[in-house]
């Protein structure tokens, strides 16, 4: 087994070379978790922002608005600290499908994905007290003909009110009822950890 | 909350309506937590099987080939029960890569994998008493440009060795190194179970 102590070194090294202080400053746990599978330490700093987009915004570019305008709510603390934003969308026949209020609202976006394929969105920000850089990510996910007994039973059971689209890849209803994904997985579940180790290795 | 027992009585007539008991008949706990996943109950049953391939099996079938191998180890032991068995390889110009031996072996496939893309294929054998079904699942995995610390960083931490290919795409390097996929993302990670539960729902 290697030392612990030579192996971060050698991460930070390689992921993180200017050493920042990560912050992440979203309240997604599932973006916390895919952080820490780099392997990277990252604190969570959590403040309110208005996220409305304004209709001139294209649905496409709505992460990435998202992502900035969140970012912009947050200083940076001190010169080492690199905030990290994030938003994600889920995107079919031009329009956004967002949180669902309720049960009705969650059955009525599945409906509309069952069988059919669709975008996924992500917008990343990173800032620090010197430079801010914005990107987006996008997948594309194919759903199989869902039936209601499925949706039913996915929404009962995993209440997916917090997730765009009414649901998380990651979850059941993505084991049974995805039937292929072109682009990131990771980005899908809500952050393009690929992209983003790039970004921040040349930042 | 939905009561638990309703929930269970619809998820046993969607997923498996004719109410298998499912076994496992792999050691992987890779394929034990994706099935899991599904909240379908399974059982693992193991022993051991010769996993030689003849060469005269085309590469690309060589995953469903040594499904139904491992199946034919196997015998139900009652009516009920549908065994299923699965195999995975990584396959790059006409190649299969096994799992590796050693760190030099792991580094070596990595290397070659690194800058392209290959393909995951993998096979699944499905067995009652009176019936066998057996099918395949292919999809396209694209690394970025690895550099020889990263790859170095993956299998002295991760440990590769019991991975074809040399990689888990949940693990640090499918994190840091994969671009895209095309397919299913679960099919990569060892069992495709989206085209497993259209199986058992008409098997």
């Amino acid at each position: 087994m290697p030392k612990p102590e030579v192996t971060n070194i050698k991460l930070h090294n390689m992921l993180n070379p200017k050493q920042y202080d990560l912050i992440l400053a979203s309240g997604s746990p599932r973006r916390k978790q895919l952080l820490e599978q780099l392997d990277l330490e990252v604190q969570v700093r959590l403040q309110e922002v208005d996220e409305t987009i304004p209709d001139s915004v294209p649905v496409t570019e709505a992460a990435c608005y998202l992502a900035e305008k969140k970012s912009q709510a947050y200083s940076c603390e001190h010169n080492n600290e690199l905030i990290i934003t994030a938003d994600t969308v889920v995107v079919k026949n031009d329009t956004i499908f967002n949180k669902p209020s309720d049960k009705i609202d969650a059955k009525n976006m599945l409906v509309s994905l069952s069988g059919s394929k669709h975008l996924v969105i992500t917008g990343v920000c990173m800032k620090t007290l010197n430079k801010t850089v914005a990107f987006s990510c996008s997948s594309e996910v194919k759903f199989k003909n869902l039936t209601d007994e499925e949706i039913e039973y996915y929404i009962g059971k995993y209440q997916p009110f917090d997730k765009a689209g009414a649901y998380g890849i990651q979850e059941w209803i993505g084991y049974v009822g995805v039937e292929e994904i072109h682009g990131s997985y990771f980005n899908i579940m809500g952050f393009p950890v690929h992209e983003f180790c790039k970004r921040l290795q040349d930042f």
